[in-house]
């Protein structure tokens, strides 16, 4: 049944490694080829030791050949960083087209508009024709384009976590009077596994701060997620913890939608294998996520501020990234979409 | 010169152990009399190994005595947990009024009027002669009444935090066009040191989640403390880290304010000692303002969403506890507001 | 295939809820009977938010009656305190007696002689009857005897790192010329899920100490489990991190062995399904046997103090707990030794 | 009184951040001059949020100019790494010797003789002359020659843990029976500030590991320490927290000692006004020392494998660098030891 060889490109990031966990305990699909960008190559478990028990399952990480990974692998994973990972998807995209390989992007490179790209990531975009051939990645908004797509951007991890706090609004979302805030905090896995000044223990542990605020690359892939309407203000805060993405979202529905508001979650939540929605009266923990590709909900009127609260737990590394990037997978493959990604998970 | 001679009751909880640490390196106060509601007697340093290079200076916790409290002491700070604190202030300043004893309690128990309180608490309130008899201790707008206090209820750390965040505004608070929404997050000190399941360190290591939303009983305290016609959201979320508290304020100022935001907060930040707008583009850290009694604040107008973000961090057990106690201390004795709180700071 | 029912007696303690997680996940037994023995009862995912995933699989969590776990189990696991859970354990094992039910104890309860017990654990031992029913479930070392089980003491968490760093030595640990030194660290998890003063999370951030030294109730575990002549020392030292044991041995092998170690390390682990050998000059990291059954080892002869080190690191809820009585089970059923243990792991 | 200009050379270093806040709560010194080697310079709060309220007692970080450092201080603290700092203390020391300029040198570089130096860092050491004008400066042991030197070496932060552990055997550490032991962890910042891929908070998080085993530099600093026929194992482990070191020792001494070391511990450390012997039975903590030039050492006697035991804790940046490189420039200038350390500590 695993006959479908997968290939991934940057498996010593952060996304990258928790593709290689999830595909190696995936029944459908198997490791073939590995890829790095850069001095990282050889014997995968050597840089992760947590790797050790798949050692026999892993291929050696070689430098990046995008004809080896188009021509051997069914399926690849790019998961390098932004302004990088892109091209190197459309690349392979483009050499395997006439073996109908798949491909998953993980960076921001191929999910927005030329201009937008252009305007927050202060970077040339990759040719249109690139742009166009990808399809945007929400399972839980975009199923039916996913699943015949040949190249897939898979989204943000706090535009996953935003768009899923309101997608169940649905048409509600064209009645807010105002803008929708977001105020998300994340572990420090989203920031990539580069070292940098900021991201040493010995700084970021205690600490906690707001950073690239109202400047967040994800804020336009938001707007974009939910509806061309939508005004947003995303607050992004670093946490001293290695994964998990909080948001907590204000949206000023207007009031007499208030008594149908749990209803309406409930009945959409109940129709997506990943999205729990959470008994009134509790809230999510972002350590209740970890490792596993669900998104915790909970959903609260507040009558003082008349104001929808929508609070939204993921692990970024998860239905962030390399879990729903393997959802994507599965409904392109138009396998059942939990295919491996039934983890029983871990309180940490 | 040093004098004063202080009181502490509760010395074994987080707020009364930093009142410790202040007043032991306070030039015009004395230790001299500890006392504890519970079963940590003796000396300190036995249940508290960092303040072993005090253990000279410190008298031996003892079991409460009202009376011993009001006729030894010229100070008593009362930081016992609600429902009990406020009583016992009462009744030291009650005991020591011939005397001119002052006291300070740190707790939520003389803080609000009679019915905002039983509301908020769930508990009966103190009498109202007790309630009339304390003065609400937030310096930056209280100071001329704190002078001639002989009881101040010293305020609520998520209270001094929002307040500060937006009592530059002034009277623009008045124009505000919706509800205030004070996005915050605070260390689990805050959450007082007796144990309980969800503060274990196996539970909240590497978790976040928000508690109490729109319960929380320093909303009517922050409303209070920045003009009762704000409507005001508070969301409280629990970090994995000891000490800090981070808000985010959302505030619907009216946009023809924005250019002038900037400069209303530099003026009115720069007569205050404790005070810290930031730089434009810089945001606040609580790592940075620990063990301080500082809040560091940064504004931004977000024209997307044309709302103004206010910034601020504070030490919950400085600021937002002992801190402020004794800046509170100084401005009732008449000293420099700064004394004894002139602290160098550590980056943890 | 997963016709064995299994009971968790505790599923709300660390070790029980680490029992839910794995059981789930192994393919031959299914969960059928949840008992705590205090207030927790009910829905075990309202008390443990991580196991929502799970919610329709968990029965209930009811008072624990002996005699219904008896009835209607094959397997149980009981993870109570000591003290309370050997007791349980018996009980369980007498009234299924006829109908064969396994019962697995992860207390320390059954795992002493009686008076080793009395004077390490400082309370009556269960009776002589009880104490000679239960194997020790060492798999590394009792393999054989395990297999015919009914009742089995599974190992302390210190007492399996300690005793698997040592046992690849075999009848060399007859040789060493001076006591064994085990320095040992552990998370927060091995102290249990009550809450204590000083687990909390605003006490134990930040801080390592070591406690109970020479006076660990492992000491005699690991001096039986690798042969009584040894002569132990047993540092405790308690970690602000959930999970995890690290041991640093330090053994005085006569040094003509000293080129050899390497080899019989090597040969030992070999055979084992869950000692994983580093190459030499790694070290073992607690984290990368994070959620598993494994047990990472390293040596090392130290020329200059003519003394073998030896590193192991495990899962003090894994291989120290719910992960080595899983291994148990499958060898008191008869299964292959990894069944449901081939976990992939988490690099948190 | 503060006369004394103070220059600190790599000042946005941990040590160096640490330098300038004791420096700045000292009574008798005045920072003057900061110095940086690479791209970190101008105001020193725009690196250092915690800094901000020293703001207007900093001066700019400018680039190093030797020559300024030697005619614009009388003290010179330079705290670069190993291989670069050596040489700039020299050449200041050289620069400003007729003005008689103290300089006390951080790194390893003047520590240790050129062979063992050359052996240890695998660098070559620098000149005989260089390595004979400095005095190694930990105050326990070196007191006089402190006080005399215009040069001095300040001791590494393991180098300092571990000879304070044993220091008071005084000559009985000639009688020992075997190697001595120490078990050592160490908080992150003693790796530096400079960013690295295992210090990344998402790595290091939740780990605690081994390294440089058997190979770390401070191996014969703790030897020369204390007394050159003692044999050492030092076992350095690292530890997911900011600060703080702990080391386990074990010391073979004669058993017919036994009932006198406490003893001898007491009257060793009642003369120290930084070491503080703990009560028996109580265990250091490395929270209690943090941020302060304490070191908190208990003793024991474990009668099982007839070892001594000894526990010490320091801060890594206080004692085991800034503290003590203070401490030691009081010796230099005749004043009070303790001098600017008298620091009221903080329970973080």
């Amino acid at each position: 049944m695993t006959n479908v060889r997968v290939g991934i490109v940057g498996p010593t990031g952060y996304a990258g490694m928790e593709l290689v966990r999830l595909v190696a305990g995936h029944p459908r699909l198997s490791l073939s080829y590995l890829a790095g960008s850069g001095a990282r190559t050889g014997p995968l478990d050597a840089h992760l030791p947590h790797l050790r028990p798949l050692a026999d399952l892993l291929p050696p990480v070689e430098p990046l050949d995008v004809r080896k990974a188009a021509e051997t692998c069914d399926l690849v994973f790019v998961a390098l960083p932004s302004g990088e990972s892109g091209r190197v998807a459309w690349d392979i995209a483009q050499s395997g087209k006439a073996r109908g390989v798949k491909v998953i992007d993980l960076s921001g490179d191929l999910r927005l508009p030329k201009d937008v790209y252009e305007t927050w990531y202060g970077r040339p975009a990759l040719p249109e024709e690139a742009l166009a051939s990808a399809r945007y990645g929400l399972p839980e908004r975009d199923r039916a384009s996913i699943r015949d797509a040949h190249v897939v951007a898979n989204p943000g991890c706090y535009a996953t976590a935003c768009a899923l706090a309101v997608l169940p609004l649905g048409e509600w979302l064209s009645d807010v009077t105002g803008p929708i805030i977001f105020d998300a905090k994340s572990g420090v896995t989203g920031a990539g596994r580069a070292p940098k000044p900021h991201l040493h223990l010995g700084e970021l542990a205690n600490d906690v701060y707001p950073y690239r605020v109202g400047l967040h690359q994800h804020t336009p892939e938001i707007e974009r997620a939910i509806g061309e309407r939508a005004r947003v203000l995303l607050t992004t805060q670093l946490l001293p913890v290695p994964r998990g993405i909080l948001v907590c979202a204000y949206v000023p529905l207007p009031p007499d939608r208030a008594p149908m508001v749990y209803d309406r979650y409930t009945s959409f939540c109940e129709r997506e294998p990943f999205l729990r929605l959470l008994p009134e009266g509790e809230m999510p923990h972002i350590k209740a996520v970890n490792g596993t590709n669900e998104c915790h909900i909970a959903v609260r009127w507040d009558e003082r501020s008349r104001l929808l609260q929508v609070f939204s737990a993921i692990d970024n590394l998860g239905k962030g990234a390399a879990g729903q990037a393997v959802q994507n997978a599965n409904l392109m493959f138009g396998w059942p979409e939990t295919e491996g990604l039934e983890l029983v998970p871990l309180w940490m």
